[in-house]
């Protein structure tokens, strides 16, 4: 079951409970970063995350409240003598503002770094592996901005023991009834795939839309995932201050999520101003009002999905 | 009393108690900040340190750990719509590396910033106020160090109140005593300044000796300084390792404190393996088998000196 933890749900300014925007999405032990706000290694260490699992980094923007994190963590990582070249999925810009520091700050550095830029404009599939794929949602911010749609690739089903068992079935054919055959034994009789495995799980789908303004054009884009976090800096009553700075209100995040018709809504990037319980809880209850099955997200929280 | 907040206490990998390093010096309500490393902003909130209260930030060196939290300082401080220029006083490097990023991210900075570029190899004075001097303290480090001496002026005396009073001196005389004057009352008669003033606090000194290998030279420099903070990479049996990094070991740190004379001694800058407070406990006694008015620095301990 793929997991989520929330290194950093502030927005810029955060506070003392919130860091900048950061997050580890574990697929089947692989682990993906996915912005990577100012002190994400401190988030890392609370965490219990080990840094050397990650090597993929989803940049949505070039707010430093997403990526300032990066260069202390390259840092470090080279420090920890870092072997496995990283990858840095972002606008074109980061590595041309990155590599000089890198260069300045980490003279030796210990392992390769591959930007891939991405078009944050255009809803694409930028990444893929043999368990996961990920693609662009173009969103509408102050500066050229996406989320990330992170899609489970399906399963392999698993073999139906006790049936294998019953017919004699070598260990050597699993391959095969795995890929989809049917079983036929020594006496010609034929034991119909579907009899043989078990299906593996549903393979998920996870939403990460950071700072945007409301726009239902991203609605196609995530529709039914199993998880959105979507971006909620203000209380609804800050509607012309979200239209303002381009970000959206708890009502609007749980629109979004109703539209979509997905399972289940974190939201997140609070500003500042919401420090205490209270705040959150009242966020909270907007947003369920609309949408009940959200949650306002918590610095180190983890989700299952 | 002038006042020291300790807001990073770790060295370049920090953990979960120890931040990178950064500081701040109070000296009659007003603020400089030492170092400057990731994450300064969130240690600035849990001291209850208002960010437009510094004006000057004093950096050792440019080594990531001890200025990657100038960037989203600054960015922060633009948010917040800060109009008072800053001065960063540093290796002139940092300016040349820092200020296309300031440019990138920060490309309507609501303040100026003044880079003061100062020769860490030359001990010399870099800034004076009203209040305080402060000097370089060449270290011996692998990129160009200094540490800072930061002397406070001597006060104005006080006025002895009940002298005056009894002498009917008016409130108009008070600047003049203040200055040294004697008072000659209507009838001629003499009384002279020390009976009528009380003697102000005497002036105090602190040294900030950051990275740095064990260096006899820094000795005349820091003599008799009320606090010294000298780094402590490492218990007294890593010697060979402190050599070989241009680190401290805490043996080190404790007789540069006994031969210069200071009158206490803050360690900090421990290896991320002290982690539990047994560790931290093993080399405070270390350090104070030596010179006992020794103390580790922990993240956010503040002392009066």
């Amino acid at each position: 079951m793929p997991e989520l933890t929330l290194l950093g749900t502030g927005s810029a300014l955060g506070n003392e409970h919130a860091f900048n925007s950061a997050q580890i999405l574990n697929i089947r032990e692989h682990f993906y970063m996915i912005d990577c706000g100012e002190g994400v290694q401190q988030r890392l260490l609370k965490a219990k995350i080990k840094t050397n699992r990650i090597n993929n980094i989803f940049i949505s923007h070039l707010h430093g409240d997403h990526c300032f994190g990066l260069l202390p963590f390259i840092s470090t990582m080279s420090m920890l003598n870092r072997r496995a070249p990283l990858t840095i999925h972002a606008h074109s810009d980061l590595g041309k503002i990155l590599t000089p520091q890198i260069n300045y700050f980490c003279p030796d550095l210990s392992f390769s770094i591959n930007f891939n830029h991405i078009n944050p404009r255009k809803n694409e599939i930028i990444f893929e592996d043999n368990h996961t794929i990920v693609s662009t949602i173009p969103l509408k911010h102050s500066i050229p901005t996406c989320g990330f749609l992170f899609e489970e690739k399906p399963r392999e089903p698993h073999i139906n023991k006790k049936v294998c068992d019953d017919w004699n079935i070598p260990l050597s054919y699993y391959p095969l009834i795995k890929e989809g055959h049917d079983y036929i034994d020594e006496e010609g009789k034929c034991v119909k795939n579907r009899l043989l495995i078990i299906d593996a799980e549903k393979p998920k789908k996870y939403a990460y839309c950071s700072d945007s303004a409301y726009s239902e054009k991203i609605i196609p884009l995530i529709q039914d995932v199993d998880l959105l976090y979507h971006e909620t800096t203000y209380e609804k009553s800050y509607i012309s201050r979200a239209k303002l700075f381009l970000h959206s209100t708890t009502e609007q995040a749980a629109l979004i999520a109703k539209k979509a018709n997905v399972k289940k809504l974190i939201a997140g990037h609070l500003s500042s101003r919401y420090k205490t319980k209270e705040d959150i809880l009242r966020l909270e209850k907007e947003i369920q009002t609309i949408f009940p099955n959200a949650q306002i997200g918590r610095d180190l929280q983890k989700i299952q999905f």
